[in-house]
């Protein structure tokens, strides 16, 4: 990394911690500016507009939702058993690197109903999201693991709901028991378009 | 009503739509009392400080929430009739008025990493919310309508993630199907906790 690199990696850093907290429109330059130790001038030059800040930074979570989440599921074989990875990568990635919330739910409460490029650009990158997890179940349907006639739209409505209620149970209610109730949920999501294995062979 | 309850009603109208478009942080004093045709000290009369206006806003919406979706529901038979009916309710509320947005969707979001007296209300209503489903749940267990060991948080867990992906999939995404796909998410859950009819008998 060079030096310009790192001090951009530093700015869109600290704006995820913020936005992750606070929102995506508490969002300013000036705080900003005051944290990373630049004037607020310096950092304009960086980013030209808050748009433009705040769709960075959109980008940076995105990017790191990608290497964290869906990247290393990847690696598993193709089916079921990438799905219920990106479900153990998100929760840990979602726990252990988003303390303030995710960004992208707080974006999505925010701008739902304010037109515009921060809009569409939260609608794409959820859609992307969402299409990672029906393109796993597509897989597992080509492999024979769920149902043929398995709605995967569908079910990916219902994995989304089910990723929405643990963060509200974990992070609002305090449930102890949120973690379960997720794993609960979203094991019976799949065992009802699950194949047999008498039917897979 | 009084003049006086009246104007309060106005008031705690107002800010509601507020809320429920830009969120309950942004409410602000001296643009409600522009809305409403008042002066900042005269609203400052009604409610003393922004803490308090945000806390009357979202009781004034958890009121309207009880009136429009809950108690209808007790008018049918114990048991499946009444969560079906807050269901149908609900979705009638959340779309036909409240057209920026849910007002506690948007509260949790804001507050679930803020402590405070705001966070404590948001938190009590939600778990007030959720403790509806679930007496349903305990009534339809008592009527026999579902098997005696089903886990009844568990189910409220599940019922509350569908109507937030409902949420989600119909505001940010624009879904046409999100209201199909409530349905059916919602049916799935019913049937994998109902007696079937032979076991009622």
């Amino acid at each position: 990394m060079t030096k310009g690199s790192r001090k951009r990696e530093l700015i869109l850093q600290s704006a995820l911690d913020f936005t992750s907290k606070f929102g995506l429109e508490s969002l300013s330059i000036g705080e900003l500016a005051k944290t990373v130790g630049m004037s607020k001038s310096g950092l304009f030059g960086h980013f030209k507009s808050k748009e433009t800040l705040q769709i960075m930074v959109l980008d940076y979570a995105a990017n790191d939702f990608i290497n964290q989440v869906i990247i290393p599921a990847t690696k598993k074989p193709r089916g079921l058993a990438r799905l219920d990875n990106m479900m153990d990568n998100w929760r840990h990635w979602t726990q252990k690197k988003m303390q303030g919330g995710c960004p992208f739910v707080s974006s999505i409460v925010e701008f739902d109903d304010r037109p515009g490029k921060i809009r569409d650009h939260v609608l794409k990158l959820q859609t992307e999201m969402i299409g990672s997890f029906e393109r796993a179940l597509l897989l597992s349907k080509e492999e024979g693991e769920i149902h043929a006639d398995s709605d995967i739209k569908q079910v990916a409505f219902e994995i989304y709901g089910t990723m929405i209620s643990f963060h509200i149970y974990s992070r609002l209610l305090k449930n102890k028991a949120s973690e379960e109730m997720f794993l609960v949920s979203y094991q019976k999501i799949i065992a009802g378009i699950k194949t047999d294995v008498m039917e897979a062979l």
